[in-house]
């Protein structure tokens, strides 16, 4: 492999497009095809890299060749829902690592095949659908680890956005929630929050999720969005969508910290991924954009509400190594930057032929929440357990990507060396 | 009974007091009588009466005696967590309408011994820990009758109040909450939150709590506060708590909502009840002191999170007319006023020999959330079913309240009436 990066997309519709805008801002990444059911998607992707970069992919309908041609080197997929796993295991098996799109997972037996794929290929797959590189989250990673909340003990965060002009239309614009939301019950979209907090509490690395329990609240917000703006009569007015409207979510860790997750999108709210972080020394909330570190902060016993901090106030200590770069360099791409950042992660990976910071055992942790939540959800709320994909590996693992876009505390080494 | 109600306090701790100065500001209320196992705690309590009141009421050691006296109409029993089951019993075996504080329960079966002395002996039992009378819990109340929120779906609450200090110096100050951290593990004070949520979602009138899980923290904040504040070599450093740090609880309703709890008091923070409720046409966030209403809030594509409207805002047009007339009066007591409204309920339904506001089967619903949610901690999160305590009654139940006090919509024609 010389120092250009050659990558496949693999579904190009809305989100897939999105990636590519961050790609395209690299210059040492190539998008050599772009892979679809639909030849007018195609068209689009193709043309947006000659607008952007001034050449054109190779289009290609089927994503077992594009997966195998000798200018792909690595695999991303951005394609709808279910479709993740068995592209996943076509590109590992062809020698290319594969970075995903969230895709929580249908059953475990689909992740037990991407983790033992990934193992038997050596090859790796990424869950590229995350905020572990957003501003704040880094920041937060970044103090967790100095060690300002002392032991973590618990942690929340949730996928709280009002989607529902993108789900009621999903019929007409080819988008998968739709017929998802239909059909399936649980916390479908895990990885946005998941990611994270996983990084914050060492997941795969010395801890490991044990059990779930999920509930579902009805489900009647999509089909009161529908009368209100299609009206009474519309065909899809009647019909009964299985995706309760707030689905929440309690994991229990094996040492013994909990995890509170909220799936909120078919109600009416402004977005928020409800962060939280809370250990014996210190809470950071989201919501309040605020932290209160035990000592540091004036104490709520004189401030009361005032002894809040606001987490800006710790960003100037705090802020991650990647992010003071990233902001000096000027920040790139959507969600705040935060898309680029995991993007880069995967590829830098892959060029300098080292372990991703989020790895199968990661990808297939986070996406297990989703087949698991609907089991629970299933059986009245039953509690479920967690395979452990790393078969006890989990125990001694280290974190095995040694760069600066690592997610543990050698972060910091890193930009020191 | 002349216009005057007697009242005997049994527990005359700092609870007590509190509630004590409340009454001490009713003129048509008398304290004839303060009941503890403690001499100092009764001299206390009797004098703070002789000092706001100018008269001092008997001292009683024997609760059962107290509540027999010809010169007592009512009872509340601010008493330690586990004492409340046998006062109340005997105050209703007496004749006496009882104000409990919160006790959760222990067991379902004390529960049902309160149901049934209460539908035996026909004098009510009503909860008087919880915040239903809050200025912003009864403004949401409000919102909610009047279907601001369309219909409801998720709410939230917690107790969420570094308690540390109270809890770790519980033995010296002979405070019920060291004992019970060291030995009970479970959501132990739900009243403060659930209270105001099950007026919302009209628990125990048209819908009920059908079943919940609830999740455990480890437990690590007392031992470190005692460590950081007493030392590692102070007798109680090496304690294991039993109760953990966060308990998280789902309950489902009988109508598909859903309801998140959070019992967070032993780890830095700043005090919040974590408010939120969600329904097709609006949320209401405690935490961000804010609400988003369906088309009446600015357009979240166009404003972002400033979509997000001040709650203050709604005040003007929203705020209950209890709260409007209250204020105009000039707000009295602890906790924001809102201990001398719910104490006020009490006073009210004992003088006008109505239901009060919040029954037995209230109380009963409320206070089982603790003794369901230390069984489930212990089966491993596993759901338990709510005993329907009305046996069946709550599908035709109304609001039996009819006054100002009342906390369903009734109290709008009890204003304009």
């Amino acid at each position: 492999m010389d120092k250009t990066i050659n990558v496949a997309v693999i579904g190009v519709s809305g989100r897939g497009l999105g990636l590519m805008s961050n790609i395209c801002d690299m210059e040492d990444v190539k998008i050599t095809v772009v892979c679809d059911l639909y030849e007018d998607r195609m068209e689009n992707a193709a043309n947006l890299v000659m607008e952007l970069r001034g050449y054109r992919p190779d289009t290609c309908g089927d994503y077992k060749e594009a997966v195998k041609r000798s200018d792909v080197d690595c695999v991303i997929t951005p394609s709808s829902w279910t479709a993740h796993r068995e592209i996943a295991i076509a590109s590992m098996k062809a020698g290319k690592p594969v970075g995903m799109e969230v895709g929580g997972a249908c059953s475990l037996h689909e992740i037990w095949e991407l983790v033992r794929v990934s193992e038997e290929t050596g090859v790796d797959c990424m869950m590229l659908e995350n905020c572990c590189y957003g501003r704040e989250e880094l920041t937060i990673l970044n103090m967790v680890k100095q060690g300002l909340f002392g032991e973590l003990i618990h942690c929340q965060g949730g996928y709280q956005h009002d989607l529902r002009h993108e789900i009621a239309t999903g019929l007409e614009n080819r988008h998968y929630r739709f017929q998802n939301y239909l059909h399936r019950n649980g916390e479908v979209y895990p990885t946005h929050e998941i990611g994270p907090i996983a990084k914050y509490l060492d997941i795969n690395r010395g801890n490991r999720f044990v059990s779930l329990t999920s509930m579902s609240s009805k489900a009647k917000g999509l089909r009161q969005w529908i009368v209100d703006n299609k009206g009474e009569n519309h065909e899809h007015a009647s019909l009964d969508f299985a995706q309760g409207d707030v689905v929440t979510t309690m994991i229990k860790c094996a040492h013994g910290e909990t995890i509170f997750l909220i799936h909120d999108t078919s109600l009416p709210r402004v977005y928020s991924r409800g962060g939280r972080v809370q250990g014996t020394k210190g809470i950071w909330m989201e919501d309040k954009k605020s932290v209160y570190i035990d000592g540091v902060s004036p104490s709520e016993h004189e401030a009361g509400e005032d002894a809040w901090e606001p987490l800006e106030s710790y960003m100037d200590k705090y802020e991650h190594p990647l992010w003071k770069e990233f902001r000096s360099s000027g920040v790139k791409g959507g969600h705040g930057g935060m898309d680029f950042l995991v993007l880069r992660a995967f590829f830098e990976s892959v060029l300098n032929q080292t372990p991703a910071p989020i790895d199968v055992y990661d990808t297939a942790a986070w996406m297990a929440v989703t087949c698991l939540s609907e089991e629970s959800v299933a059986l009245g709320s039953m509690p479920v357990a967690f395979p452990d994909f790393t078969c006890g590996k989990w125990i001694d693992r280290k974190d095995e990507a040694p760069s600066k876009y690592g997610l543990s505390k050698v972060f910091q080494e890193c930009f020191e060396a």
